[in-house]
């Protein structure tokens, strides 16, 4: 007889950072019960990865368990919070024990690294589908928000953008590149790097941040549309990796400006804190300056010589 | 063209509710914050209704939203916390306005019941299917466990017991009843009470809780476990509804005892305190002390003449 839902739960998600002194009440009980620190308010995401939709059936359940933390610990990233719990709902088709254990394997590498603690969950049958809450600190009244960029505000962003794209590309048949670039591109494409610690070093600093999780455009355009502002961006600026930079450059351009997935962050940084920022910055990852807030709404594009650019695409829609 | 995930989001997640004092930032951020008072602690649920499974796909999407917030409100009664947060993720196979304005008229009821705010959530393409996660306050150090039962401890469920499971029953085809009862069951297989006020009633009273949703046997036997102890019940005690009594005696036990679906609570009360309870218990429904705690392991049902029972099912497997 397979193990019921319960045995399940207890043998798969016990998480190795189950231990958080600030856990009182973790899985096996109705509900979980935790103290968030005195001074600290508290920040929550939540995301969904279908199959077939977000990820194809057949990756790596190892990939899949990494991935489904990163992106929502990208999402607290993006409000400068330090994580802490989470809670997770799989609906399996069936209950594969080997797909579990390497699911867990997966999200185990990342929640060690970052000391968070599986505290919840629920497992269904139905079709393949991960659901993850996380929660984690911001110290109260504070967060790093879409509301607050302002004219002259530098905008910066992190890493290299685009290489989730291009992976997707590849995998599709629609552009060829080397061995060595594919395996590179399919490294940040199933395992991207949630930027913790630059959110974390953003507070003080930043007047607003997001992460880039349907393309740099689409996403600095909801803080463009919330702060009532909009941008002057230089495509040369962009951040590229080898691999992009192996492209036709307008074509680079125009996966890095639209392309989804690469859960970098982009934020806002008054000129007066440039200075300090970017004696902080020897952090985790890079960071580039790629234009500026202006008044005027909307986002433009405009190379050094002066000759604007548009890209064709307009972001990832979900519907 | 179709409205987009995040015109959709604007448009129907922002619940009447979304105002409470304790909401710093809500929908529309990489991530909700919010504040936890002082002194209190952080109960968190989560879980997910997948149409064919545990819903059927042409159920009315407002019961779905209303059942979806229930069974999750009814896990926080479990722990005998006050609701205040939910966050919502919602995957359809297509961006159906007319199926989310009434799926969200459903939750809303409810929500609005229990000064519920949704603070976010995804909205993704894929099988139908609604994950929710709730979040309330528990005292400091306090929060009803599965642990607590102890011999001699009275052993309570709140309502009627079976009323969902024959619902489904009638459903499937498998049992009649009259139209009268028909509605009377439905209404309770697809918009349960989650038992909020007496799991907060509870507190300093009851040594353990834990809310109905697999069936009493399966999740009263949870708490046996999760105790080291047994429980010596009365199936004769077992509270029925009038459609439950009209059925064959033992038919209805059967249902009553392993049926899954009725969010009923189930607690355990010492003797000493059996008085102090059953003066607060004016409450919001009927208690019903069906048997005792014991030393001895395992569920045992005796019946007041000496003769034991035994219900043939074991509760809702989920795979």
């Amino acid at each position: 007889m397979p193990l019921s839902e319960f045995e399940l739960i207890r043998k798969y998600f016990q998480s190795p950072s189950g231990a958080r002194p600030d856990v009182r009440c973790g899985i096996g009980d109705d509900a979980a019960i935790v103290a968030v620190p005195d001074g600290m308010d508290l920040a929550l995401s939540m995301d969904t990865l279908v199959a077939g939709v977000h990820f194809h059936p057949d990756a790596a359940p190892a990939d899949i368990g990494y991935k489904s933390l990163a992106v929502n610990l990208s999402d607290l990233a993006a409000m400068g919070a330090q994580p802490a719990w989470a809670l997770l709902s799989l609906t399996l088709p069936e209950a594969d024990e080997t797909w579990l254990g390497q699911f867990m394997r997966g999200f185990n590498e990342l929640a060690e690294k970052y000391a968070v603690a599986l505290i919840g969950g629920d497992l269904s049958r139905g079709p393949l589908s991960v659901t993850l809450e996380v929660h984690g600190f911001v110290p109260a009244g504070s967060g790093l928000r879409r509301t607050g960029a302002r004219a002259d505000d530098l905008v910066y962003v992190s890493g290299t953008l685009g290489d989730a794209g291009l992976a997707l590309k590849v995998l599709a048949g629609q552009a060829a590149v080397s061995a060595g670039d594919q395996s590179y591109l399919c490294g940040r494409l199933h395992r991207p790097s949630p930027r913790v610690a630059l959110g974390l070093a953003l507070h003080e600093v930043a007047t607003s941040a997001i992460d880039l999780s349907d393309g740099l455009a689409a996403d600095l355009g909801h803080v463009l549309e919330a702060s009532g502002v909009g941008a002057r961006l230089d495509p040369e600026k962009l951040p590229l990796s080898e691999a992009l930079q192996r492209l036709d450059r307008e074509a680079a351009w125009e996966i890095a400006a639209t392309a989804g997935d690469d859960y970098e962050l982009s934020f806002t940084v008054p000129p007066e804190k440039r200075s300090v920022f970017e004696e902080e910055r020897a952090l985790e990852c890079p960071v580039t300056c790629i234009g500026r807030i202006c008044a005027q709404p909307g986002l433009q594009w405009v190379r050094p010589n002066g000759v604007t650019w548009r890209p064709e695409g307009a972001g990832y829609r979900h519907f």
